[in-house]
């Protein structure tokens, strides 16, 4: 577990793992977490076109009902299968409605695992019986297990923050190892809490800490078909309901980004063949989009990735990547470069006491923050990645064979 | 030689390389250009922001006058090298002026290898003078080999075409093998004809000519700071002046068109740690920008191309990619993807007589097409790629160690 082992459970949702035999190794591979009928929910989705049949139907049942179920299975995505694909879905969802007694609308579907396979519907079928006959409030390890894929930690968080004089916790966990794993339809982050909390202002909410966590890690530019992110408030820690006009609404949010940011930290931690874990933040920038753009264009880079899996301060390659960034009438006479605290570039040159040296000690160590200031204004973005390894291209290309 | 070890002469100019001693092992790495009073000339520049001083530079003196030479080391980028930089840009271009009894804004300087070292002057200056006592027409192939770095082998070609009832002939040479090599500014071509060309339509040519060549090939998605394209046309075929109105113009663009595309692919053949020599073609999009979009996310998908590198029909990853290019409101269901000739998927959904067998078939080939059709417009889009490899990441993390 990336936290720890004792994730607090969150009254009002009670949640199971089995093995239902969709994982060929045996692990754990069907998940569902059960919610009290008062709570709210706010939830992310990936932007990919092609998204998968569950997030089309996901999606769907949101718009619906507020839900009372999730169900999650890992090992096989349920991607790029049609309308079979579809169909299966839409079952799973009933079968688990009958066995809760709440609407088919009210179960959100999420897969994870192959791309391009049909659900095995037996499985699932006794699996949904099995997994509904554990249901209980602390089985947050065993959830995190549960929806795991390629990733070789379990990835689990709790916090808590008082509200209203009352403590509220918050509980989550996710899965991925790279944006999109081999043929696997990635991150998936699920996250609970009690506080009461008016539905519009949870959306609001999760929106922000996603912003700043799960949309600002990136380990190869990929973007999955199945990603997805739901926050669900149960109300049970009987606070004054939240809203944005709250006085301690801007506590609620920095917790729950606390609690997105160190999941999402924990993705690019296990990122697949990654041996460093890299900070990019670009300041001075006109707009947070062009703090981000330039950000994005250095952790992508091929080049970048490479010197960072070598330990080599190639600040060349970091200076390429940001005059190609794209950044309108960039004047490069106002740019500076740091390697931690390295200065290597000052005002588009290489600074006059910049050495190998200094640089080489700085991409010795494992975590490595590069910062770029643009000298163009006031704005800023930090995001995550990793380096590009050997292993990385190990994984990807010979995962099917 | 990609192409042959007979390049044309073209008369008007001259050419010679030798190995004056910037390169460490002892190849050529000096070479001058000379065109005679009435040529025109046309060029196209990198459009990254940190470009180095010999790009600038070149740019300036382009502006200027029409050039009489152009000056081209490779081992050393002169770029990320500040004021001192620019300084020794200029000095070369002196000092092959004072040789060649010419102006020194009349040389365009271009430099080619490891980025943030200062030229070696001295080894420049006895270099020049060796160089211009060489200079002949035939030296087209001494010329291809004195530009390399860390191309593995040379890129020439030449190809003849009747304009007006003359036969004028355009011989090219080009180096890269990334689009920046380790620690290398990239990609550079040297292109000339015995065409009388208008300098107006001659810009306009290589603009377009570049565009489909040069512009659509992508190893890395890394945009060099020196990458540069120059034609020389020289008039010496002696052809009434070709313009844009002329009956000929369409044929000269297409042979140029030719050499550009050639040489662009020769690049691509010759990659760091290629193994597969990829055409990425989009078809049916609203905009030609569209379907360069598409087409440029599946060719820097690091997923896709380590599929590309295991030879695996992993159809998920391209899917996957198309999904997340960006396009507005894109229709899944009127995509149909195809890898060579086998058709993978059908309105969105796998193609219901498409077999793992069929696609291995076509993933096991050392050039793979894929081609994707959109379903939402006329315009189309082609580019050029390798995979991504071991071999790959074992340059690029090893090169500086």
């Amino acid at each position: 577990m990336a936290e720890s082992d004792e994730i607090l459970p969150i009254a009002g949702i009670r949640l199971a793992a089995v093995a239902a035999g969709i994982k060929k190794n045996g692990n754990e591979d069907l998940v569902v977490l059960v919610t009290d009928e008062s709570s709210t929910c706010a939830a992310s989705f990936t932007k990919n076109a092609f998204c998968a049949a569950p997030v089309t139907l996901a999606k769907q049942h949101l718009s619906q009902h507020p839900p009372r179920a999730l169900l999650i299975n890992s090992g096989n995505a349920n991607a790029g299968t049609g309308e079979t694909g579809m169909q299966n879905a839409q079952q799973s969802c009933q079968w688990l409605a009958e066995e809760l007694g709440v609407l088919p609308e009210q179960v959100l579907p999420f897969s994870t695992g192959v791309i391009g396979q049909q659900l095995p519907m037996p499985v699932l079928q006794s699996g949904i019986k099995q997994v509904t006959a554990k249901l209980a409030e602390d089985n947050w390890s065993a959830a995190a297990k549960g929806i795991m894929t390629t990733d070789t930690v379990a990835k689990a968080i709790s916090r808590t923050v008082l509200l209203d004089d009352k403590e509220i916790s918050i509980s989550g966990i996710a899965k991925g190892s790279g944006m999109i794993c081999p043929d696997m339809a990635t991150m998936l982050a699920f996250i609970a809490t009690d506080a009461n909390v008016d539905a519009g202002f949870l959306q609001q909410s999760l929106s922000l800490a996603v912003d700043d966590s799960f949309n600002a890690i990136t380990v190869d530019g990929d973007t999955s078909t199945n990603d997805a992110c739901v926050l669900i408030a149960t109300g049970k820690a009987g606070n004054k309901q939240l809203t944005e006009s709250s006085q301690d609404s801007s506590h609620f949010i920095d917790t729950l980004k606390e609690v997105c940011l160190f999941l999402a930290q924990a993705i690019v931690r296990d990122a697949e063949g990654a041996t460093k874990f890299v900070t990019v933040s670009v300041d001075k920038a006109k707009s947070k989009a062009e703090a981000r753009k330039v950000a994005y264009t250095i952790a992508h880079s091929p080049l970048v990735k490479t010197a960072l899996f070598a330990s080599d301060p190639n600040w060349g390659r970091i200076l390429a990547a940001v005059g190609r960034a794209g950044v309108q009438q960039l004047d490069i006479s106002g740019v500076d470069i740091f390697l931690g605290d390295v200065c290597i570039v000052r005002s588009g040159g290489v600074d006059s006491e910049y050495t190998e040296e200094r640089g080489q000690a700085v991409m010795n160590e494992h975590e490595i923050a590069i910062l770029v200031e643009l000298g163009r204004g006031e704005e800023s973005a930090t995001i995550w990645t990793s380096d590009l390894s050997h292993e990385y291209v190990r994984i990807n290309s010979e995962y099917r064979s």
